[in-house]
């Protein structure tokens, strides 16, 4: 058996050597990592978070390494990580990342791609632009998040938005945002943080002192309990919320205020690659480098994981 | 000073028969009332809601008693509850419900109808037609609340619909929600008010158990903090939950499915009479009587309070 490195969670975090390296079934490709993010998700995973097993990750820049359609073989890529089954109708209406049947890559039922080698079916690939950098394609699911709201919302442009959260999926939905929208404020407590979120003209505030109520939207990107109280605080009557944060509400919350100002909360979560690559070619001046704060051999996970819970950490990448 | 009889609270639920009676100023009305319903929202301002005293009661029916448009006096009218300032941008848009500077009929500001007579703006009013009766005129209100729901959403008709809850809102939005749409189902857990809520081809589930998830639009009006779960479970993905029942969540509860799940949460309040009216005009056939299980005169107060509190009720009336 052909076996491979990896970084697996089996009730614990551990770095292997000899994980059975995966076979591409038909329809499928066997892809050759070269970096892997570290995602709040894996963080969330490792205290118990959809109880997954198996090599973990989500992000990834790789190459194809084999393919039933030749012309696939050695193309730079990142891949969407829904697994769909192709066949129900949400896979009909072209929203497989909804497909009851899914699996999805490190997160249920399929093998990450913190390893050497992951596999996907050939319909998830996305060919990366050689003038996109490693740094910034290896951002391409977490972006393709931030651009979900684009494809949820009606945005004019004329809106004040206001993103409740300084990490790396706030960063990344304020400058996405931005994109759209003329009036973007940031909301966050870590002022590192806030520095690298600055963008354009878009607005930081540190804590909620003096922050003006009535914004039309808010993001809720603070991946706290706390963040849909004070995203009600912020948004108008019939204003939308964008939930971001998976958390749970803990203790009491009174949720009067979204029935009283008639707001609409609206949960994203996952986006479409190609929107992502697309707004990086648009906006090459988006800062994204800026968010990678760490960088490990993959055979340090354990240091890079625990780089990844810290404070100041963004996004840390591993190399395989 | 004139006086009237009133029911008030100030602390606790009392009837008197000494209150002020209210003058109406330049562009008010004064109503001489006949009937008027306990709310859900009532017992909530007897637990503190809204920290209101005063008169109670928003849901009415009356007679144009003064007015400075003389064409007005001794019409049979009903009235939207909010009073707006007239100036803001919402009052511009014609959403006075949301005016920041509102008051509200035996909510906020402004005593209520439970007397023998009320003030409001003149263009709160809607003249009730001859042929709707007094029960079901007095209900003009609570139909408002769920005709909003289809102002809110695009509803084309061949949606699956759960409402969740089988007290009076959640029949009224069942029965609203059936004008529109062929698929309603309303679940609850008292059977003599699933008796109550069958009109057309309403289908009636006492509990959860055996309910089939997937549902497009779930209503959630059960007035418990439990309902919110229940709804997520029910909607399918990309479905939207409408949110009717302003209590508190209590304790940890897991709002992930509204992320994972894309689901759209619409806070909805009240609605617009002429809707209401209309649409009662439009289904003579739909039994609004059927909610009216109780009737006191002003004087009992405490006893129709009282049995509006009890499990079997759905409304119960005043007679002024």
């Amino acid at each position: 058996m052909e076996t491979m490195k990896a970084v697996i969670f089996d009730g614990s975090l551990r770095y292997v050597e000899d994980y059975p390296r995966p076979a591409a079934g038909p329809g499928w490709v066997r892809i050759k990592v070269q970096l892997a993010g570290i995602c709040k998700t894996d963080l969330e995973i490792m205290k118990g978070y959809m109880g997954f097993k198996g090599v973990l990750g989500h992000e990834f820049l790789g190459t194809v390494e084999s393919c039933d359609d030749e012309s696939w073989i050695g193309k730079r890529v990142a891949g969407e990580i829904n697994a769909a089954c192709g066949r129900c109708d949400w896979c009909a209406r072209g929203l497989g990342r909804h497909c009851s049947h899914r699996t999805t890559l490190g997160i249920a039922g399929l093998d990450g791609c913190m390893a050497e080698y992951c596999v996907l079916p050939v319909e998830n690939l996305c060919v990366v632009d050689p003038d996109i950098s490693d740094d910034r394609a290896v951002l391409t699911e977490p972006l393709a998040a931030a651009c979900e709201i684009l494809e949820q919302l009606k945005i004019t442009g004329s809106e004040r938005i206001i993103v409740l959260g300084d990490g790396r999926l706030g960063i990344l939905c304020a400058w996405a945002l931005r994109t759209v929208a003329g009036d973007v404020t940031i909301v966050g407590h870590h002022p590192e943080k806030l520095d690298i979120a600055r963008w354009r003209d878009i607005k930081t505030a540190a804590g909620m002192e003096g922050m003006e109520p009535g914004a039309d939207i808010v993001v809720e990107a603070t991946g706290s309990g706390g963040g849909i109280a004070q995203a009600m605080d912020l948004c108008r009557p019939r204003g939308t919320i964008v939930l971001k944060s998976t958390v749970a509400i803990q203790g009491e919350t009174n949720l009067a205020p979204i029935v009283i100002n008639e707001l609409t909360v609206v949960g994203s979560r996952c986006g479409r690659f190609p929107d992502s690559l697309k707004m990086m070619r648009d906006f090459p001046d988006m800062p994204l480098e800026r968010l990678v704060t760490g960088r490990y051999p993959i055979d340090a996970a354990e240091e890079a994981f625990a780089e990844a819970r810290s404070g100041p950490a963004l996004k840390v990448l591993l190399e395989t």
